[in-house]
This record gives C-alpha cells, sequence and structure tokens, in this order.
C-alpha cells in the first residue's frame, strides 16, 4: 500500500512511503546506501540485488546510538567528497532510526541539500522516522540537539526486514504505535488490543495506520509550534529516564513506554485520564514486554533534568497527558509539586 | 527603506530588509551576537548601544575565511547550549560574508533551527549574502560545500559601517552590484555607469536596487534549479581563480571580477556579447581598480577545476553568459575547446 505525504506548509515536499516488499530501483544517478555491518550482514545483498545506479556506493557507518555524532556525519560527508557526489546525488538510508536520522541529516547538508530515501529495517524506523522529517546528532549535551527538518524523496518499509530484529527491538517500535494510538485515536488503540502483529498483513496495517496518523499531525505543523508536540507524549520523561541511565539501559521505546506511564498517572492525578484507561494502556505495554517501571533515585534530580530537554523553551516544561485514550491535552503550567508528588509513586514497590 | 523579500514556494519564509541607520532592537528572549575582533573593535559597542533582550551574549569567531569550517561552527553550537539557548533564542550575525554564512548554518543546525538575524558590516554581504538564504561552511574540498538553505528573520543594512570598509573590501561588494546589473538590469547598469557610490544617499538606492533585483531572482527559485544560477556569472571561472591561488591573493568579489571579464570574452566569441559591450563592463571594473586579468599558468589543469564547482551537475559546467548588457543566458553545452580557447588568451600580455 502507499501512503502520500504532505505539507501543508511546503508543496513541494511531498513523497510517498510505500508498505510492501521492496520494488526494484533503479537510478540514472550515483547512489550511497549508507548503513553499518549489522544490517549489512542480514540484508545489504538483498538491497544491493534490488537497486541499479550509474554509480553505487555503500558507505559503512559503526552500529550504535553512541556514534550518532556530527563526526561521524562529517565521515559521511567527506566519503561522499571524494566519491565526486554531485547536486543529483542521492543517499539511501538503510537501517534504524540512527542511521535514517544521520543519513537524512548529511543529505541536507551535503552542498546545501541533496535527495535522500529510507529504507527502515526496524519496526521504530518504520512507524516513527519515516515521518517528520527530523534529522540529526547528538552531542555532550543532549539528544538530536544538532540538525535539520528535511523530507525524504520516498520511504519504502518492507516488513520482512524485521524478520531479523530482536524480538525486544520489535517492542521498543510497539511502543511509539500505542503512543500515537493513545494521544490520537481509540479506534486505533482497540485494534492494537487484540491485533497479531506478528501476522504479516496485520503488521502493514498497523504500521500504515501509525504512519498515517503522524503523517497527518505532521502536514499541519512540521515545526513543531503546536499539535506536532502531542508525539512527544512519554518522550518528556523517557528522555530523563535514558539520560539517567546513560542511554544503556533502555532502548529508546522502552523508555518512552515508561515515560507513558509516568505520563498517565500525571493526568490521572489532575483528573484527565480515568484510572482504568491508565491501566488498559499499561496492560497494553505489558502485553509486548514493555517496562512500566523505573526507581527515581532522586526526584529533585529527575525534575531538573527536564529542563535539558529541547522542547523546553523559556523555562517551562511542556507536559504531554492523554485526555482519556485517543486524545491528550499539551500544557506547559503543571505545577511543580504536582509532577513531584507523581514522580515519587515510581519504583518504590 | 524598507525591502520585502518572499519565498514564492514557502509562504512562511518571508521578512525585511531594511537599509538605513540600524534602528534599536528590543528582544523579549535570548540573543546571542556572532562577530570577530576586528568588527567588534570598531562597531560592537554602538550595537550593544542599540539592543536589549533577555540575555545578550557576544560569540566572538577568529576573522578569516580560514575559519569558516565545520569546527567553527561547533564551537558557536557549544557556546550556545553553555548559555543554555532553546528553541525560541535568536542569533544575530554581526560581520561580513564568512560571520553570515557561518551565523545562518548554525542558526538553521541549533536545535534543528533557531531564528536569526542579518546586521551585515561589508558592501559584499550587505548586497549579496543578505538576500538568498545561503549559509554554509568551506572545507578541504572546497568553498561552501557544506550547509543548508535558511532564511534570516530580518536583515538591516546600515551603510554606515561602511565607514571602516577597506577600499579595496568595497570595490568587491560593487563587483557584485555589476554582476547584477549586466545579467538582469540594463538600467541599473547605466546607473551605476554615473554613480558616486561613496555618497551615501546613492549608495543606499544602489544597495537598494541590487537587493531587490537579487530578491526578486531568488523568489523564484530558492534552490537554484534554474534562473538563480545566473546569480553565479562570473563565479564558474572566479571560483577556479580563487582556488588556484589559495583564497588569499583575492578577494572573491576580486575573483568575480577576473571570472566576469572571462566569461565576457566567452561570451563575445559566441557571439552573445558585442566587443564594445565587453569593453564597457571591463571599463566599469577598472573605474573601481577591481583586476581584470590573470596569468593561467595551465589551461588544462583550469579546466578540469570547474569540475570541483558544486553547480557542474553530472560533469557538465554550467556557463553564465551575458546576452548582451542586461540579460543573460545559462548554458552546460559550451563545447571544451572554444572554453579552453578563450582561456588561452588570459595572462599573455
Amino acid at each position: 500500500m502507499i501512503i502520500p505525504i504532505a505539507l501543508e506548509s511546503h508543496e513541494d515536499y511531498s513523497y510517498e512511503i510505500t508498505i510492501d516488499s521492496l520494488p526494484d530501483l533503479n537510478f540514472d544517478n550515483k547512489v550511497a546506501i549508507v548503513t553499518n555491518p549489522t544490517i549489512a550482514n542480514y540484508h545489504l545483498q538483498t538491497l544491493l540485488s534490488k537497486i541499479t545506479a550509474i554509480d553505487l556506493q555503500v558507505v559503512m557507518v559503526p552500529d550504535g546510538e553512541e556514534y550518532k555524532t556530527l563526526q561521524t556525519v562529517e565521515d559521511i560527508l567527506n566519503k561522499l567528497f571524494e566519491y565526486k557526489f554531485d547536486r543529483k546525488s542521492l543517499l539511501i538510508a538503510f537501517g534504524g532510526g540512527v542511521i535514517g536520522d544521520m543519513t537524512g541529516f548529511t543529505a541536507s547538508l551535503y552542498q546545501r541539500g541533496i535527495d535522500f530515501i529510507q529504507i527502515p529495517t526496524t519496526l521504530l524506523a518504520q512507524v516513527d522516522a519515516s515521518v517528520g522529517g527530523k534529522t540529526g546528532v547528538n552531542n555532550q549535551f543532549g539528544k538530536n540537539l544538532i540538525g535539520a527538518f528535511y523530507q525524504p524523496k520516498a520511504v519504502y518499509i518492507d516488513p520482512y526486514f524485521l524478520d531479523t530484529l530482536p524480538l525486544r527491538e520489535f517492542a521498543a517500535g510497539v511502543a511509539e504505535m500505542i503512543k500515537v494510538a493513545v494521544t490520537f485515536d481509540k479506534g486505533y488503540f482497540e485494534f492494537l488490543q487484540n491485533a497479531d502483529l506478528y501476522e504479516k498483513e496485520t503488521l502493514k496495517n498497523a504500521i500504515a495506520k501509525s504512519v498515517t496518523i503522524k503523517a497527518d499531525v505532521v502536514s499541519q505543523d512540521e515545526k513543531e509550534m503546536g499539535i506536532r508536540a502531542a508525539l512527544n507524549y512519554g518522550h518528556t520523561f523517557g528522555h530523563v529516564v535514558e539520560n539517567e541511565t546513560g542511554y544503556t539501559k533502555y532502548l529508546h521505546g522502552e523508555a518512552v513506554a515508561i515515560g507513558m506511564v509516568m505520563a498517565n498517572r500525571l493526568a490521572v492525578e489532575l483528573g484527565f485520564l480515568t484510572p482504568d484507561d491508565a491501566l488498559q494502556i499499561e496492560a497494553m505495554l505489558k502485553k509486548f514486554n514493555l517496562p512500566t517501571d523505573y526507581h527515581i533515585a532522586d526526584v529533585d534530580n529527575f525534575y531538573d533534568h527536564f529542563f535539558l530537554d529541547k522542547k523546553s523553551a523559556k523555562n517551562k516544561i511542556k507536559f504531554i497527558l492523554p485526555k482519556g485514550i485517543g486524545d491528550c491535552i499539551i500544557s506547559s503550567e503543571i505545577h511543580e509539586d504536582i509532577v513531584k508528588k507523581v514522580l515519587k509513586t515510581f519504583g518504590v514497590k
């Protein structure tokens, strides 16, 4: 199936997401596939058998979030200059979110912008990074702090690449699907409650729905001035969890799962969400073995970490709180005392 | 006077260029002025006396094209993180083209984009970099090879900052004014032939006209798919001259002046330009003591250098050739032999 993506403000930034077995791709320009040894080991031969180009290069970057840096991007850029890539050349991001974010960012920078295509190989990248145009790298101050909004020319989502994905990473992708369901679409939430996501056709439909919801949000608000912030449900808390645990203990989706439970408890405290709805969401996370609790060693310290988040403009923390299942509230006016009261209930069993 | 700038493709990317004495500027957010010691020495006190902000920082970068690198941009970014700048914070580029290009690029990258304002202090930056949204840095492979298209929120052109500009740099700015006159506007060319640019009101009018012409071109073609390439008149040749002389012998505008004479001679050879028109253009360049000849040591080598230019997609060299005065032709189909024949006539006296 094909999902058209468009941005209301920029008529020329539109592309299609194809959810199906990867088609043959023939290019009449220079192409570089950016990938890492893990993905290459499993799937590079398959990809190479599907692509023709004037000049086809493979740029290998080390596997891992710790290499998502400006230095790695500069290394990729230098390779492209050595290959004498021009403004008509094309990059293909072949991997998970780290590869996608860095490849898109590199494409945005090379000679002030060349085209790129995404072929995401993790569920998280398929449902999340494939839409929205957020590209970038981490630095010593935090995650995704340097980057660009830059849209791909096309995205190919082939669920068969997920066959080699570890179960834990699969679940981390499901967390983002649950996220958009809770904040935007009760029907999708109910679908996910009953779906067998290990069945390929069901999975394709689930991915398509998740991508469509996100695309709808992003098309209205590319630069995250308003409604797009709702996609950060679970992330305000999740980022602190990731940061406190050195980005090693939890996968991003797992930290977001914990973050959603935290946001839910705050929403219950404020009366936006019923305890029963909160339990339903938690049950769904547990169904996929996602973590739902976390030991907060120091609540004040945890709270201070919010301010490192780039969404916290002018020292206000922006919370995304579910309003029932299928809707949400964005608020920068939640009192510190209430947030800390809720934080104190975590990891105390 | 105020010149509105708009891009046809992006309704939200519009801003104004104010050509006048710098007004008082009051900001209710964090602001960093990016400048260098040379400009700061002359004009920083004046600027600081005009600006108020919640938090006002000055980020000093070394003076010179050789510091227009990704490393300097990273240094600026790190300062902004240390100052805890957020997504509502603002950068002010206060200097020439190097400062403008790096500050705009930094603004595009910081948390995926914050606002920036340009206060250009060289004539070249006032007439050229103030319009078009080209930002970026150099690397070991060439000039402006890494960057972004990113528009400022406002540009303030105060001709009084030019009082401390060396005459040679003033002339380099005039070269870009002559460039747009030759390629787009015969009336403006005739105005420049008779104008006393050292008189402030005349200079303001000349800057306004140059900016208006460039803005008109850029608004039609932000990403340089078509007509915008005409702004590279003199640059195809000029970049090679700069590169061969290690970016030290000639100012950018001076190399462009030589490049225009080269393009003109090619245009005369091909019958697009009369010898008399070519002489008129050369006379105008000489009036401002701009260089019009250059010794080409090795014509084949000079020719090969064209391919380092990022405008040369798919191994075709794009030449911008004046068609009389006030119009031009863009062609990627000029035969190598003719180009080399013309190149051989340079620096042989």
